[in-house]
Formats: C-alpha cells, structure tokens, sequence
C-alpha cells in the first residue's frame, strides 16, 4: 500500500462539502503545492443555492476545477433499494439515514481522480468518528495505487484552527452559531448536538429542522396508496414514480404529517456510543408498508431467516464493511426473497404515526385463491390436526420426561 | 404413549373458561360416564365477576369441583419477564400477547390432574389453530401417562351444535352477536374477526376494547419514568413496584393515552397465515424503554446476537416450543445479557405514540466516568485513527481488489 | 386439498423401488380396481441388473406400464451441487446422502402422473420414517390436485404381512435374511440395522458394502488434483469432468482406499432420534477439498456467514423443506458466495484419510499478487498497527471497566 | 487512557518468554532507565528444564525479579473447558490450539504489575500478527491506568537487530536455525515455516515435533472410554481426572498414535490470511467425543443454535474479543445445554483417525426408557403420521402453489 503522506502531491482530488473543514484542507493542499480538484456529491440534501454557493466557494479558494455529481439515483439503486429490502433499522428505530453515501461520495472522487490522472485523493474527517472510517476503506477498495490524505485527522486541526486560517486568508467565515449538526440526505437527516450528547436529554421542538411537530400536524392525517413490486415501491396513490421522486414526495407529504422523527443511541466503528436525533419520513413509511406487504408473501422461514441476515447487513453497512463480497452474498439473498413481494400497501400517517391499514398480492398466501380450498378446515380434518399435535413438539417433550427422570 | 381417548374415563380435569366450547364439555365428558373437574386460569383477563360467573356456571353444568388459579404471577415471571428481556416482538410489531399463556394453563391443569388422581386431562379447542397445539404439547410433557381428550376437535364440533345442546339441556347460551373475538391476558388483548380476516380491511374504532382512539387522547400526554433492574422494569415514577402491578398500571396509563394498538399478520404454527389485531400498552411501553436503555450499557457484539437469538426464542414460543429445552438456554443468555441492565428510562405518551426521552444508567458505556476519560479524543489520537482506518475492513478492500484483477 | 383415499382411483402412479413394500403396493391398489403405472427413479444406486429386474417386477405384478427414469444428472444439479457448495454436513459428519433423492423422485412421479392423467399418485413409505414426510411435502407441493395414496401407513401394513400377501398371490419373496438396510445414491450409502440401533454399539467390518477396511487399504495411498470453477467440481486429476462421472469416479477411488465411512446419530423430522451409518468417500473428499479451497478466497465474513446460511439449508434439506422458497434464497447466497471459488486442491486419500494438502486460486487472498504488495509490512507499519490494537475491542474493553466499578 | 510511552517507566512488568525479542526488550527496558519484572506463564508448554532456563535467563539479562506461573488450570477452566463445550474448531479442523493463552498470560502480567507496582507493562509482540492485539486488549481491560510498551513493534525491531544487540551486550544467541516457529500448549501446537506460506505446499513428516507419523502407528489402534459430566471430561477409560491430567494424558496417547495433525488456512484479526500446521490430539480426540454424545441428550433445536453461537465463540475468541461480554453471554447459554452432557463415548484412535464408536448417557433421548414407551410404533399411530404429514411443510407447499398461478 503506498504511503499516505507523499511529500509533494501534485494533483489532489477533495471530497468537498464547502464546509469549514473542506475549506481549510483546499488551502492546506494548495499551501504543499498541489492542484486541487473538489468533487461535491450531492445525494440528496443540496438545493440549487447551495450547489451554486459550493462550486462558487471551491473557486474562490483557489481550486482548479470543482466538480459536482447528482448521485442521488445511485444512492437509490446502491443503497436505499437495499435497505427497503432488508427492511434495515438499527436497533429497531434508526433508519441508517447517513453512511452509505460515502460510499457513494467515494466512487464519484475515485472516478473523477482517474479521469484527472491525480497522483492523491482527501477527504476532510477527523479522526473522532465513523466517516474517516467508511471513506479510508472505500477509496482503499477503489484506488489502491493512490495515497489518502487526511489532514484534519493526521494535524488534528481543530475547528478554531481552520476557521482562525480561513479568516487569515481572507476567507469569510460563518460564526458558528448553529446549536446542531444537521446532514441532509435522500433517505433522511441527522441531528446531533447539545442535547444528544446527554442519554437522559432530548432535543427541543425547535431541533428538529423539516418535520412538523406530530401534534401540530393536520388531525385527520392522510392515507396513500404504495405499490411494490419485486420488494421496491414503484407506485404512490397509483401514479407510478421511480425511486428518488417517489422517496422525495413521501419525505415532504411524511413531514408535513409529523412523520420519522426519531433518537438513536448506537454504536460507532470505533467502540464508542453514539447517539443522533433523526427525522426519515419516507424511510419510515417504506420500511412499515414494505414490511407488511412481506408477511403477505413470504414464508415464516423466509421472513425468519431474512430478518437474521438483515441485521447482519445493516451493522456491516453501518461500520462501513460496504465493499465486504459478503454483502453481495446478502443481496442476492434479499433480492431472491423479493421476487414475490409484489402488491399494494395502504398506510394512514397522522399526527406522527404510521399505521399501515392493509395489503394485498397476486402472491398472498392468505389468498383464498391460492389452491381453490377456501377455508382452513378444507386443508386439513380435525384427526390431521390431531395427528400433526401429537408428533409436533414430540423432542421437547422427551426431553422434558429424560430431565424429570432423574433428581 | 398412551390412547388419548380411553373407553371410559373415570375422572378428568377440564381446562374451563366458561364460553360455549368448554361448557359443551363438560356436559359430553359427563355424557360419557366422567367425573369432571373444571379448572380456570386466570391470566390478567379476568375481573371479580367473571370468575365468579365460571364457578357458577361449572357448577350448573355439573362439575364435580371448581378450581380458581391466579396465575399472573406465574404468567409475568414464566413468559412476560422473558419477553421483556428479549424486547421480544413478532415481526416487529406483535408483542405475542397470547400463546404463552396456554404454557401456565396446562402446569395448573396437570397440577390438580396429579392432586385428584385425574385419569385423562381434557381441553376445548378446536382443530384450526394454534392453541391445539401448544395445550397438546405442554400436556404430554407434563403428564405422560394421561391421555389428552380433545372432543371439541376430534368430533368437530361447531358452535352452532354446542350451541344447540347446550339449550336443549336447558343451559341458556348468549346470542351470540359479538362481532370479534376477544382474548385479554396480562401482556395484552387480541381482537380477531370481521376485517382482520381481510388483509386489505382494518377494524373500525369500535373494535378496541380498552385503548382510547390516539386522536381523542389527552394532547398534553404523559411522561413516565421507568426504574429497570436486571433487565425487568421494579419502578414506575419512583414508585417500586412488583411485575404484575407495574404491568397492570401501565396498562391502565397507556390505554389512556392510545397507546399499544397494532395489527399483525403472521404465521401459525400450522403454516397458514393469520391476522389479528391486538392492543398492549404496557407491552408498547416497556419494550421500547427496556430496548433503549440496553443500548446504553450492552457492546454492540451483545446487542446484535441477544437480537437474533431473541428472534428466534419469541418464534419458537409462539410455536408452542416452551418445553424444548434450547429455551433455557436462550434463557441463560438473556440473563446473562441483562446484568448490567439497571437504570432509569424516561418515557412520553402522547396520543398513541410512545417516544423515549432519555435513559441512564450507572452502567452507561457513553458515562464520561467510564475509565475518567472525558472526551473522544482522549481515548486515542489520529494517528491512532489512522493506522485503524488503515487496517479496518482491510480484507474487504484485498477481495475487491482480487475481484478487479480478473476479467 | 382433496382426500387422500378417493374411493376408486382409476389410474395410480406408483414410486416403485421393486422391494417388498412397494410390490405388495401394486398389488393392493390393483386390488381397488386401479390401473398401476410404476415408476423408478435412478438416483445412482441401480447397476444395469437391478434396473432390469425392477422393470419385470413391475409387469409380473400387475403394472400397466413401467417407467424408468436416470435422474442422476437431477440429483447432482438439484442436490448434491448445492451439499458441495455448502459444504453441508449435518452433525459435522454426515453429507446428507440420501433424502434430497425423495424430491426428485417426486418430480418424476408427479411428471408422470400429469403425462398419463392419473388421478392418484401413491408411494410405499410406513409411518415411522422421513421419508413419508419428504414425500407427501413434495407430491402436494408439485401435485395439489391429486390425492396422495399411503396405504402402507394408512393400513399399518407389517413385512409380515406384505410378504405373506405377496406369497400367497403367487408372487417369490426373498426370505429376508439381510442384517442391514442399504440405501445407496449418488451421493453415499446409508447402512441401517442391528448395531445402528444401539448408540453403544459399531458395526462390524461385514457391514459396509463398498468401502474397504482402512486398514486394508494400499499402504501408500494416492493423491488427486480437483480443479473447482465456481464453486463446483469440474476435472480430476487434469481430466474435465461432468458432475456425475466425477462423482462416481472419486466414489471408486475413495472406496479402495477405505474414504468416506461413518456413523451419524441425528434427529428424524418425527423428533425421535435415528442413527445410520453411512459411506460417502466422494462426498468427504468433495467437501474437505471445496472447503479448504474457499478458505483462500473468500473472507472471514463470508465464511462465517456462509457456514451459518448452510448449517440452515442443511437442516431444512434434510426435514423435507426443499420446496420452502427460503431453501432458494439461501442457493442465491451460496450462488454468490462461489463466484471466486475458483482453482485447485491437491487431496491425499490414504487408508481412510482425507488430507488436504494444499490449494490455489486465481482469486486467492493469500497471493502475493493480490495487489502486488508483497509482504504484511508493506501494508501497513507497527504504527498502523498500535494505532488500530488501541481502538480494536475497545468496546469490551470499556464494558469491563463498566463492571468492575461496580461492586 | 494514558500514553503507552511514558518518558521514564521506573517499573516494568514484561512478559517473558526467554525468546529472541522479550530478551532484547529486558535489554531495551533496562536501558530506558526501568527496572523490569519478568513474568513467565507456563500454559502448557514448558518442560522442568525449559522453565528453569527461562529463569536463568531473566537474571542474567538483569531482571530484577523473576515470576514464573503455572496457569495450566487456569487455561483448562478459562478456555480449554469452553472450547470443548462449544466444539469449537475454525473452519471445521483447527480447535483453536492458541490464541486464548494470551489472556490468562495477560491477566498473570496484570496481578504481578499490580503487586510490584509496576507503572508500566510490556510485551514483545511484534506488528505483524494477532497475539499484539490480543495482548494488548486484554492488557488495557484489566490495567486501565498503566501504559501498553510495545518496544518490538513501535520500533520495529528486527530478529537480525535484537540478536545482534544480544550479542553485543554479551549475551549469547542460539543461531537461527529452526525452520519452522513452534508454539506449545496444553491445547496444542502449531507450527508455522516454510511451506505453511505457501498454500499449495504441505509441511514433510520432520515438521510435526510430537506426533508420530499416521502410517507408522501401531496397526491395532487402542480404544479408550471418556466419561463426561456437564460437558466435561471427567474420566479416561474408567479413571477419574481432573482436566489438566486428563488433556495430557490424551495428548501423550494420541501422538502416540498419529492423531490430531491438521493445517488451517485461516483469517488474521488484522484482515490478512494466514496459515498454520498444528497437532493437537487431546483436542481431536475430545471434540468428536463430547459432539457426538450430544447428539445422543441434545433436541434439534439445541444442537442446531448451539452450533451457531459456538461458531461465533470461537471467532470472536480467536479475534482477541474475550472480554466483550457477550462471551459470558455465550458460555451461559452453553453451559446451561450441557446440563444433560453426561456418560460416555467410546473412541478408537487408530492410524491418525478417530473414531467414536458408541455413546451411552442416562439423559439419552434415543433410550427406550425415555417415557416407557419401548418402539416407535408405540407413540404415534399411521392416521398420526399421516395428519402430521399432511400439515407439515404446509407453508412451503402453498407457497410453491402461489408461485406456478403466476405466469
């Protein structure tokens, strides 16, 4: 593997956000004498202000060309088609809202180092938490001949030190007055600070940046109508949408109801807790309604089996194990079970909650079509059912009579 | 194993809930020359006047004997404590309010089977669900020499012929024009009929029993705080409180406040869907504070296998698997697990929904005071960080590498 | 689901092996006014002979047509190409050699039955095996309109008695003077009998039909180069080989060097316990070898998710659950997992060992190539690697801490 | 946590084990100003001669106390019992010889530092393979307050550097001839050189230091009688030992025979793979021995999650993670399966094979004294059987008919 401090870069690709840490390290990399070329990602959190105010902000500091990619389809296909599959929250709430677009976020500045014949790429992480993690593993993965470079983590700058040489560059610099870290993204955003420092407190009504207070919401809520097929949702109130339209409308129609609010107290790569505020209004619907559809469908040793290795993927997702093959194993798991999950949702969100009030499939093993035999006793007699409760269970019972059979 | 339907049983012990199957029974078990020994359970579902209203009716139909048994403790310390402990839900929802009971009504009928020298046990259900099963299974592990009479199931008799002879013996029987069946116990209440047979319908308001519409809750809600103890809840605002009560208040509390209802559709032990809808609000609550505050103090290695071995105990529970003994021994894990599980969570209700404030605990793995450590950054430096992020997930990186290097 | 003992079936399909069971079953539903079309599946057991004499059995008794199929090619795509890509040993001892065998014979049965329009099948299974499961699992599955005839089980019908009936209808009946029941298919022989019966007990040299003693075997052994491509076996020894000769072929040269013999002591899907012995010398060569080759190419997580997935598939394979759609979505994972295992192993039989003595891939993880970067040390310096021993295991390390500050 | 290199350590507690590189770190430490305490822990490894050498060694080099323990117990209850209560053997051949000992030498090291003092620890792990992981895990969960010194890997020291500064220092340095690196303990020993690197090369019969050649063992073999009780051996052919005794007698019988050689290719914790000869025939033996008699007293459901916790077990311990707690977790479920663990297997180790001819217990579920019910045929009927079969598998069967309704 090659070094990671190489003494003279001479063309650095930058994962940029246009945010104090990114801005410094475009001005550090300059300072050692390289060409610096930014890549913005947006995968679902950029409006058109701040696209523009980026791109603008990478050529006032000094960036020989700023590039910014729309991924958010890709942030669909690669990850958030998986998680609606897997039905993925961690720890039974989070919706793993954040993490997997560094993955994304790698792939457009490995291709963009290619395409610029760069000899180092960087990403601004500190060393404190989860992302210098997934980003050092995925460029890893997909440049193993380039160097990564690191300086806020290998100088341990600090956010005063950046903000102090920005302003000394004559960069204006936003005070920092914002009590919360907020990252937007296409299946959700996350809240950190103040209050989530603390297990015991919550954020305020005023944390919480796009959905509405659940008691604030229109009481008498609304219904829709989502269509699956193949385990992904393909239709909203019947009109058929593709992934990131269909995620974007539920996300806004979701956070006028009050919907995805959510705490999380996990665990980070690194071995410490963690814990974020989140909203995730259209992960919330999708993962409910797509839930329900499943047990229309799939078999108890299905849904069984599919729920042990979902777990299994969402934690790998989450500590940033994305390039493991192991998870393309998970995948064609996942994707073999959705074959059936086909059919319709209704949910009812209102005032915060999502109640996913009924579903149906040409698949439904609930179906009375399904073998023409209408009603239970017409699969079996009361001497079958007699005969199955005798030798079901029968081990257990031995077992039981060999324990009691000594003292 | 013996003959489950001997020519003439002297003296049998009948599982009594006092409805239309069971009373059917008892005239037919005396039809046949039997002494017959009524037994009730009480599960949490039963008031004052209920069970009065049993014993009598036993007697009517010509019992020899009637026995009462509270068995909520038993319920709360064989099954509920479990469930708590494991966070235990059928597909992520159902909080298996039913199923574990029929476990502690079979030990109480093999107890008095054994104390009037009973030579054949008897229960009322019928050949289509679940209940034959588990009530079959934990008779024969608990009595191996007496036989199982089920005339319900193996005459298959419908309600409208118990119904019918039961009149004709000069038993009034209620019209029966009850739209759901209901089943209440300690952990929860199901409701099934009408609309839960169709996977597209959902029960109109006046199919809850007990909760509130969330809607017509009071606004303001309500705040718990909730004291936990090796892993089970002892403290409900600052009040110690034993499990049955604690269960019994908050149950009172939520209901309130519209919380715990829900519908699940799942599978049966005979492999044919079911629907039902259910309410359980101290289920709702306790869960959800329990889940939380385990994430404070468990590593994630626990977390992750404790949640896939506790899937798999509420699975085998559900399927009346009680008496196999990898149950105790999923147990010893839980246990095991639940250790360090003490502290408080603090808890709102408000119109249905239930939302986790905060939690503490003098085992929190996020305590500053762990080891006097402080900040992250006291616990390694970037250069730490560093050669981590450089080592982690290096063997997903050596595989897709190994991967690009074929055609 | 239609009754399974139509008053007068007019036209039987009949799984017919020409032993005793199955003979006296042609004879019986000959008997009800039936026409009999039996039907033998080879699934690797039959030499050209047996073949033969089956078929005459078939027209001596009665049958209006026989039908021989050579399923073996099925067996090995179905079955035993997913045992070795699975690695599947149940117990860690036995590859599962006979009862998959019962799902193709199904399929073929139920092939035939749709060609002739029969309006029955029937198989010859007693009451007190798998196999009775296996196959009425597989026939409903494959046949829901047909009813399913079992008249061995349902009529407790003993050898006594079929052999008498067979007699006395004319018909030659071996004395049965066999001390063990051989079962043999493509993929082992299963040996059941006298000692099996005893867990204390081994069966003597005598017992096993095919295999030699080991200690018999040529002192010097042999070696053998299996070439694998995608998972499966695909030359011997340099040779290109389809999957069915190869198997037989390994088959042959492990049985002369005394490969393969066992004793399994297991779980019926009844719940009593059952104990087989068995000899499979290509299956422990097959396995030991795969095995050992994907340890070079896959990653930990992918064997240790890998194995636990088998472990599953071998379970419900083995219970009669082939037909559950779980059973191809684990194939779709193992399909995964096999892309890269590609390559050699080089394997030592000697007198009933199976060494694997080496193996290499052109995905190895192990190679030098892999990235050509050499040795360890150039991956990472003692730096990286105090760094990450300093955040490795943090967690349980924190949680220790946890427990000891308190008493 | 405190820095790991103090300025000035005034005590040092190294663990000593007379090799190469902690001579060189008594050297280096002494150096730095420190007076050092050696600490040796013979976990099975060590001959009278070898442990007073080591002792000899320690003084010359200028130590100024040496600390020699025999943790042979502590390594038999610590780990050895639970490795043979889960079975556990990575990758289905290598029982995890070593690995574990680090703990029980690290929990040594940290009561000597505490006893003397100490304000340092130390070990001579290099950066280049497990043990410094685990070392220095354990190290820091059982000594928050002392700092790790690593002086072999921070420096990255060479053997060539550490010999030539031994002799320099007078301190004469056996040439290096060895070509394979060795590792006794009472588990067993690996061996690591030469064609170990190479996964295509297996190690000649000179490499394997205690067993004999398979080949040239005595043709009669010997049988031997195990008595286990709660999962543990208690006695070896009818005389009653304690663990330690009994594991070395094993060992010295089955080397004696040519059992236990085996090689692993396997995972590193730090991603890369590695590959290791070991003989280990206590653990061959022992292994087979108590999974077959859990075969014999465990249900299907024990046996099948016992297997899968136990293969996280042995991953995790091999990945240095003894002290999540999620290990007592485990050992809890284990220990409460291995209740009904008791009785006796035959075993015959002959020519490098072992095998397990019978196993008796008086828990067996195979016993016809299990409940009196002497024969199968006594504890169901046909009509049971075939209602059992015709309900079993239900849901895979529908769900097999609602795929083919589907074009």
């Amino acid at each position: 593997m090659p070094p990671d401090s190489p003494a003279a870069p001479r063309r650095v690709v930058l994962a940029f956000s246009g945010g104090l840490d990114t801005s410094w390290c475009v001005l550090h990399l300059i300072g050692l004498g390289a060409e610096v070329v930014t890549v913005t990602v947006d995968t679902g959190g950029l409006d058109e202000a701040e696209r523009r105010r980026i791109g603008e902000r990478a050529g006032e500091l000094g960036a020989s060309r700023h590039v910014l990619v729309d991924a958010r389809d890709r942030v669909y296909e690669d990850h958030v088609s998986w998680l609606i599959r897997a039905n993925a929250r961690r720890g039974g709430v989070y919706p793993l809202c954040v993490g997997a677009e560094r993955v994304v976020q790698a792939r457009t500045v490995a291709r963009v180092a290619r395409e610029v014949c760069a000899d180092a790429v960087a990403h601004g992480s500190t060393g404190a938490g989860n992302d210098q993690i997934r980003f050092d593993v995925a460029l890893r993965a997909l440049l193993p001949d380039l160097p990564v470079l690191t300086p806020i983590r290998d100088l341990q700058v600090t956010r005063e030190r950046s903000a102090g040489e920005l302003r000394a560059a004559g960069f204006p610099v936003r005070a920092e007055t914002r009590d919360y870290s907020v990252n937007r993204g296409l299946w959700g955003t996350t809240i950190g600070g103040r209050e989530t420092h603390d297990p015991w407190a919550s954020p305020p009504p005023s944390a919480w940046p796009d959905t509405v207070d659940p008691d604030g919401a229109p009481p008498e809520g609304v219904e829709v109508v989502l269509g699956f097929r193949a385990g992904l949702p393909v239709s909203l109130g019947g009109e058929p949408l593709a992934g990131v339209p269909l995620v974007e409308r539920l996300n806004h129609l979701g956070a006028a109801h009050g919907i995805g609010r959510g705490i999380h107290l996990g665990d980070t790569i690194l071995g410490i807790k963690g814990r974020i505020a989140f909203e995730a209004p259209a992960a919330a619907v999708l993962i409910d309604a797509h839930r329900e559809l499943e047990k229309l469908v799939l078999t108890r040793l299905q849904a069984h089996h599919k729920d042990q290795l979902a777990a299994v993927y969402g934690m790998l997702l989450h500590e940033g194990q994305y390039f493991d093959p192991v998870m393309r194993d998970i995948e064609a798991f996942l994707a073999s079970s959705q074959r059936v999950v086909e059919g319709d949702a209704r949910v009812l969100l209102r005032r915060g909650r999502v109640e996913v009030r009924g579903v149906r499939s040409p698949y439904s093993l609930m179906d009375e079509a399904v073998g023409r035999y209408g009603e239970d006793s017409r699969l079996w007699s009361g001497e079958d059912a007699r005969g199955f409760a005798r030798l079901y269970g029968l081990q257990g019972v031995l077992a039981e009579r060999a324990r009691r059979a000594r003292p």
